[in-house]
C-alpha cells in the first residue's frame, strides 16, 4: 500500500467517501488508488471552483464532509471562492491538495507556489504531510477537524513521493465531538428576558434552522411573543408548509434597521450579531436598533436544538404553542415575466422535499417569502458572499441527496462564474434544475453604485455593470455542456417548462429573460 | 476627488491606463470614477481568472503594467491561478482589491477575509491603504514596484472608506530602474568557456528571447558554435522567418535529458538552471547531464541585450556570423486531423506578426519545430503550469497590440477552466482566433499516469481523465457567449477556416476535433 491508497482507504473508513476532483500529475497516485478502493465515489469537475462548491453543498447536506482532490497552489486557488463560502458555512470538508514531490519543491519549477499560504485564508486546519508513513494519520486528522462542530474546512498538502512511497496502512478517525450544551445560567437569563414582556427575537442560525430545532423555537415564540429570526444569509433552512417559520433579516441595510426597529433584546442561537453585508457612507455596521442588546445564548456549533429545548422548558413553552406554516394552494401566474410572477412560479411549483439553492440576488428578492407556504422544502444561501457558488452547491447536493429534486436559482452574472458546473450535473445524471434570471446586468450593482454614493453613474461605469453585449445566450451554453435547455419569456412559459422540470428527473436549465 | 479618483488619476499619470475588470459593490467609487478620467481603459471580464490573465498578456506584449480591478478576498482568489502563471512570467501588474471600509473589516461580514493572505502568494508587493490620503501614493508605489524589472505583481487593497473618502491629488510614479549590466568580470569568463571549445550552450529566457537580443545570440552561436537554447516555457519568444532560431527543452524529462546530453557547459542569460517540471520516481529532477557546469551570465530582469552585446564584442562575433531562419512555403495539408497536420496547417497559415498563445499541450508539442520558418511571430507560453492561462492572455494581447492577429491554440481540457474569456473577446471585437484541439480527455495525464509509475489505469482512475462524457460542444459555447465558431474534422477543413480566420478581423474559434 503506497500512501495514496493509505489516505484514500482512511477517508472511506472515516466516512468521507466522496471525492470531488480536478486532479493534476501530482495526484495521479491518488487517482489510480480509485482502482482499489471502491467505495470511493470519485466525482470530476471541469473547474476547481465546481469542485470546492461541490464539497460545500454536499457538507450541508449530509452532515459530514466530502473530500475534494485539487492540483498545486493554483488548483486550490481556483477553488479558493467557493471554499471562502465553505468556511462561512461552517461547512465540513477535506481538502486534499497535491504539491510536488518533497526533494523536488526546491527547484521552484513552474508548478510551485507557497501552498500553505494559499490555503490558510479558508482552512481552519493546514498541514503538509512529510512523509508516506505520515498520509494516513495525517488524514485522520484533516477529516477529525473537519468534523468537529460546527464543521471545519482542512486542507491536506500531499506531496508527490509522501503519495507514492510505501505506507503502513489505514488510521483510525477520532469520534466526532460533543456539541456543547447552553449553560443553565445563560438559558435562565434568555428564559427571564423572554418573560419580560419586552420586544425580543430570537436570532438562529446553524442547526437551530434545522426542523425540529425550529419547532422549539415556535413554541418558545407562541409561549412568549419572541420573534424569530434568521440571518440574512443562512447555510440551510428547513421551511416551507408544516414548518415553523421565521423572518430573514433583509439585505438592504434600510429595511433591515426598520425590521429590527423597536427591539430590546435579540438573543443569538448559533447567531452573530447582525451586521451589515457592506457598509455604505452614513448608514451603520451593526444593525440593532440602539438600547437593544443582545444576549448569547449558544454559540455557532453548539447544541442549539439542546439549547432550544431547555429553555422551553424552562418557559413552560409546550407543543401547542408552536405555529406553523399552513399549506397555501399557490396560484400558477400567467402574463409578463415580473420578480412578482417568477416568484409566484416557483411558489406554486417547488416539488415536496426539493432543495433550493439560491443565487438570485436582485430577481429572488421575494422569493423567501412567496414560498413561506410551499410545499416543504430546505433553503441554502451564500453565506460567504463570493458569487458563483449556486451550480456548485447544487451539485453537492444532489450527491447527497439523490432522491431530492434540486433547484438551483442563479442570477445570469452570478452563474457565469462557475459555469462549468452545468457539465458535471450532465455528466452525473443529477437531478437538477437550474433557473437562470437572465437580466443582463449585474444588476445589484446598479443599487449598490448608488448606495455607496458614488452618484450617477455615465456610459463608462455602466458599461461595467451591464453584461447585455454580447447577450449570453444559455440555451447554447447549456446545449455545449450536455445539459437539455429551454429559454421562457412569458410566467405561461415558465410554469410549463418548471412543471417539466419538477415531473421529470435529470439536469435541465431554465433561461427565464427578464 | 475622492481616493478612488485620485488612484485613477495616478494610475494613468503613471502610464497605467488599461484596466482589467470585474467589480463588486466596493469597488463602485473605482467604477463611478471611470466616468471622469477618460484615459483609462476599462475591460469588463466576466470572471476574474480571465481578468488577471488578460493583464499577465498585455503586460508580456505592452512591456508595461495593466491594472485589475478585483473584488476583496474571493475576487483576488478566482484571480489566483493566472497571478501564479503571471508572477512565474514576470509579467508587470497592478492589481486594485477591493475591501470593506476599514471601519467594517472588524464585523466579520460574508465577504470578510485575510485579502493581503490570500495576495502574498502571488505578489512581490502587497498593502493595505490606511486612508483616502495614501491612496494615490500607495498606487505610485504599485506602480513602481510592478514596473521594477524583470516585472512584478504588485497588490494594493483599497478599503471602500479610502476610496470614498476625501484625497489631495495625485502621486507621481518614480522612473523605471534600470536594468542591471552583466559584470566585466562575467561576460570575460562566459567568452573563456565558449573559446574552450568544449560543448557549451546559451540558455535564454525574459528579453533575451526578443529578436534583438536573439539575432546578438546569433553572431556568438555562429562564432563559436555554442547552442541557442530556451526554457521549456518563455513568457514571449520573437521568432519565425528571419529570426535567430533557439531549441527549446522539452517538457517530457527523458526528452530533456536526451537534448542536453553532451554539454558541459551552460551559460545561463536571464534563465535560471533547467528543471524538470514535474518530479518522478527514478527521474533526475535537475536536467544538466553530469559534469556539466552552470555558469550565469545575467539573471532574470538583468539587461541581457547589453550582457550578449558585450560577450560578442569579446568574442569578435560579427553580425555576418549569424544564422537566420528561412522562410519556407509551407504546403497547406489535407486528409485526417493529425498532430502532425494541425501543426503543418497552422505553420502554413500563421500571418505575418501574428500572437500564438500557446496552450494546446499534448495536441501542441510539434508545433514549436513546425513554425520554425513560419512567418515571423510571436510565441507566448504558460510560465506557471495553471491551465486556463491561454485565452486570457490572449484578450491582454489583443488589447496591448490592435493590429496584429492573436491565434488561442488551446486544449479543450484547458479552455474550460477560463471559457467565459470568449465573452470578453466579443464585446471587445478583438481580433482573436481561437483554435480548440478537442481530444475529448486531459490527454496529458495519461501519459503521466504511466510516468509517475502509478501503472495501468482501470476504469475509475481513467474516469477522472476523460472529458468525453458529455462531449463539449465547442461551437454552443462560442455561440452562447456571442462568438461565430465552426467545427473542422478535415486537415481542409481546418485549412479553410483557419485562413478565413487569417484574412478577417474580429473574434472567432474553431474546433479541430481529433
Amino acid at each position: 500500500m503506497n500512501g495514496a491508497e493509505s489516505l484514500v482507504q482512511t477517508l472511506v473508513a472515516g466516512g468521507v467517501d466522496v471525492c470531488f476532483t480536478n486532479p493534476g500529475t501530482s495526484e495521479m497516485h491518488f487517482v489510480a488508488a480509485l482502482d482499489r478502493v471502491a467505495r470511493m465515489r470519485c466525482v470530476l469537475g471541469l473547474f476547481e471552483g465546481v469542485v470546492t462548491g461541490a464539497a460545500d453543498g454536499y457538507g450541508r447536506m449530509a452532515d459530514r464532509p466530502a473530500s475534494t482532490l485539487l492540483h498545486l497552489g493554483p488548483g486550490l486557488g481556483n477553488g479558493l471562492a467557493n471554499l471562502h463560502n465553505a468556511r462561512k458555512a461552517a461547512s465540513p470538508i477535506v481538502n486534499i491538495v497535491g504539491e510536488h514531490a518533497t526533494y523536488h519543491i526546491r527547484y521552484d519549477a513552474p508548478l510551485t507556489s507557497d501552498i500553505e499560504g494559499i490555503a490558510r485564508p479558508v482552512s481552519a486546519w493546514v498541514k503538509t504531510s512529510p512523509d508516506a508513513r505520515a498520509v494516513a494519520a495525517d488524514g485522520a486528522a484533516a477529516i477529525a477537524v473537519a468534523r468537529t462542530p460546527p464543521g471545519q474546512v482542512a486542507t491536506l498538502i500531499l506531496p508527490a513521493d509522501t503519495a507514492w512511497n510505501r505506507a503502513e496502512g489505514i488510521a483510525e478517525v477520532p469520534p466526532v465531538p460533543e456539541r456543547v450544551r447552553a449553560s443553565a445560567e445563560a438559558v435562565r437569563e434568555a428564559a427571564r428576558i423572554l418573560r419580560s414582556g419586552e420586544p425580543a427575537a430570537l436570532l438562529m442560525t446553524g442547526m437551530a434552522l434545522r426542523a425540529p430545532a425550529l419547532e422549539i423555537a415556535g413554541r418558545i415564540a407562541g409561549r412568549t411573543g419572541a420573534r424569530l429570526l434568521a440571518q440574512g444569509s443562512n447555510a440551510r433552512i428547513e421551511r416551507g408548509a408544516g414548518r415553523v417559520a421565521v423572518e430573514r433579516i433583509p439585505y438592504v441595510v434600510d429595511q433591515a434597521l426598520a425590521m429590527l426597529k423597536g427591539l430590546r433584546h435579540i438573543i443569538l442561537i448559533e447567531a452573530k450579531e447582525p451586521v451589515a453585508f457592506f457598509a455604505y457612507p452614513d448608514k451603520p455596521s451593526l444593525l440593532k436598533p440602539e438600547g437593544c442588546a443582545v444576549h448569547p445564548l449558544c454559540a455557532l456549533g453548539d447544541d442549539s436544538f439542546d439549547a432550544l429545548s431547555a429553555l422551553a422548558d424552562e418557559l413552560g413553552a409546550k407543543p401547542a404553542a408552536a405555529k406553523f406554516a399552513p399549506r397555501a394552494e399557490i396560484a400558477r401566474p400567467s402574463g409578463a415575466l415580473t420578480k412578482e410572477s417568477v416568484a409566484q412560479a416557483i411558489a406554486a411549483l417547488v416539488p415536496e422535499n426539493a432543495i433550493l439553492v439560491d443565487e438570485s440576488i436582485t430577481t429572488g428578492r421575494g422569493f423567501f417569502a412567496s414560498t413561506l407556504a410551499a410545499a416543504p422544502h430546505d433553503w441554502l444561501q451564500n453565506m460567504g458572499g463570493a458569487i458563483g457558488y449556486g451550480a456548485p452547491v447544487g451539485i453537492g447536493a444532489a450527491i447527497a441527496c439523490p432522491d431530492r429534486k434540486v433547484l438551483c436559482l442563479l442570477g445570469d452574472g452570478s452563474a457565469m462564474y462557475t459555469v462549468q458546473a452545468l457539465w458535471t450535473e450532465a455528466r452525473e445524471g443529477l437531478d437538477v434544475t437550474t433557473v437562470i434570471f437572465a437580466n443582463r446586468s449585474y444588476q445589484i450593482l446598479k443599487g449598490e453604485l448608488a448606495n455607496v454614493g458614488a452618484g450617477n453613474p455615465g456610459r463608462r461605469a455602466l458599461d461595467m455593470l451591464d453584461i447585455d453585449r454580447p447577450t449570453l445566450d444559455w440555451v447554447s451554453l447549456a446545449k455545449g455542456m450536455g445539459v437539455p435547455a429551454s429559454r421562457v419569456e412569458t410566467a405561461e412559459a415558465l410554469v410549463k417548462a418548471l412543471g417539466a422540470a419538477v415531473r421529470e428527473k435529470g439536469p435541465r436549465l431554465i433561461e427565464v429573460v427578464l
